[in-house]
């Protein structure tokens, strides 16, 4: 059964970093109702076994399932490493996933074909993005690095500050130093960083944004399949969560780019 | 009944910040058996509910009990604030708290009874600090500051950078310029940043590493009730832990200053 157009698109993350997605799909589809679910109880997932995230990463498919969603979007690179082709296996609507949106962009960004990946230890430990690369380009050249402390910079709210350009040089070196033209921003929190790792990379260096990346990734999609959204109408944004950790709406909002309204609490 | 002092010491904490309380009672102590529990699986507990907390704590004091332990030692500022009445409801045996050790020690070591505490969002805005001090003494003067950033600068082994010295000199501004005497360090993680914040913060001022006060603590009271291990031979050290994350061998030998050996996981 195809989808309903006026149904919402579901975006869920093992937290609130995936609502960058969030923010970047209201730029770029502002008449596409979203409904986002972030587990911020269960958060961070990058330290469990993978039959744990499968496991939660199903549950979560679920729940936006029952709430009609025509698309759903991965927003959280652990589980898009982990369980993105299990989400696809159960999801009678289309999936999208950070890792193949960003991917897709690098690949199509890049001139010299040679790329630098950043994300969190885990992600990059996982090896997904240069596989998703590799996939549709095996002649590119890549090189990743962990950046453990980026996420807590964000949170922390130094988004241009002079620890975190200190940090941003020290893990940025080695990466830059391989003659790249395009660096991946391989984790849902990095955007807010882009203009500080603009600088600190140089302007000839083009940043993929994977929030932006897969809002380009949903657009296409939406039309291809005669997906979007006909009302014109401001649409309906609704969040779910497993928790309201400590900061929750301070930094929410620091990634959403507005106020956090119409947020719900689940409890499983 | 009078536990044997034959037995273990029991040391529990919800991820591997604990084994510095370990280290400082195997430097202090070094007749006494240990067995260590950390709940990796579950780490980080400053984001979940206080029914939670109590519940896993109830669930790790118990395993740690059946092991015969002869002291309990709360090596986790957040279950020491949110669970540690319980714990020592339930346990036959003595059971110290990281919290009650730093306050003592800090109240003991003032002399202007001006003391400044730095912790995790989490312990801070719990106030359990200040709760143990002005149990002691209603005359000291309190600041804090929460530092989210050490515990990420710490597991990515930056002890002596500069970005470590920067965010240390960031976050403890405020509480230097209020005359303190006396720095409790108010996180398990933050014994190994004692070189660098002692620079930072001068000569002058009294840092209180709450395991080396806990080990101070755990000594007086095994002589005072007689529990003290009359062997002087080497002891069994053994660590249980829920998960074993990524970088947990190299993070726990740093934490531990020492190979870290007898590693179980227990599935729960």
């Amino acid at each position: 059964m195809q989808p309903d157009s006026r149904s919402p698109i579901g975006v869920f993350d093992s937290g609130i970093g995936g609502l960058t997605v969030v923010r970047a799909l209201m730029e770029r589809l502002p008449f596409e109702h979203i409904v986002y679910f972030g587990d911020t109880a269960r958060v961070p997932y990058g330290v469990k076994s993978v039959e744990t995230i499968a496991h939660y990463t199903t549950q979560i498919a679920e729940f936006l399932l029952e709430k009609q969603v025509k698309l759903l979007i991965i927003a959280c690179n652990t589980m898009a490493a982990v369980a993105a082709g299990m989400v696809r296996d159960l999801s009678p609507v289309p999936v999208l996933d950070v890792i193949d949106a960003g991917a897709l962009a690098a690949v199509q960004a890049s001139g010299t074909r040679r790329i630098g990946i950043i994300g969190t230890p885990t992600t990059i430990n996982s090896n997904a993005y240069a596989l998703a690369i590799h996939r549709l380009d095996p002649e590119v050249r890549l090189v990743s690095q962990a950046c453990a402390l980026f996420v807590p910079l964000v949170e922390e709210g130094w988004l241009d500050h002079p620890v975190t350009r200190l940090a941003a040089q020290e893990y940025l070196r080695p990466v830059l130093s391989e003659n790249i033209d395009t660096l991946v921003l391989g984790c849902t929190h990095y955007p807010l960083l882009k203009p500080l790792l603009q600088e600190v990379a140089g302007a000839e260096i083009r940043l993929i944004d994977s929030a932006q990346a897969m809002a380009e990734r949903a657009a296409r999609l939406l039309r291809e399949q005669g997906l979007a959204n006909p009302d014109t109408r401001p649409p309906r944004y609704e969040f779910f969560v497993t928790d309201v950790p400590l900061r929750f709406q301070t930094i929410g909002e620091r990634f959403l780019g507005r106020s956090l309204t119409h947020v719900h609490v689940v409890k499983w």
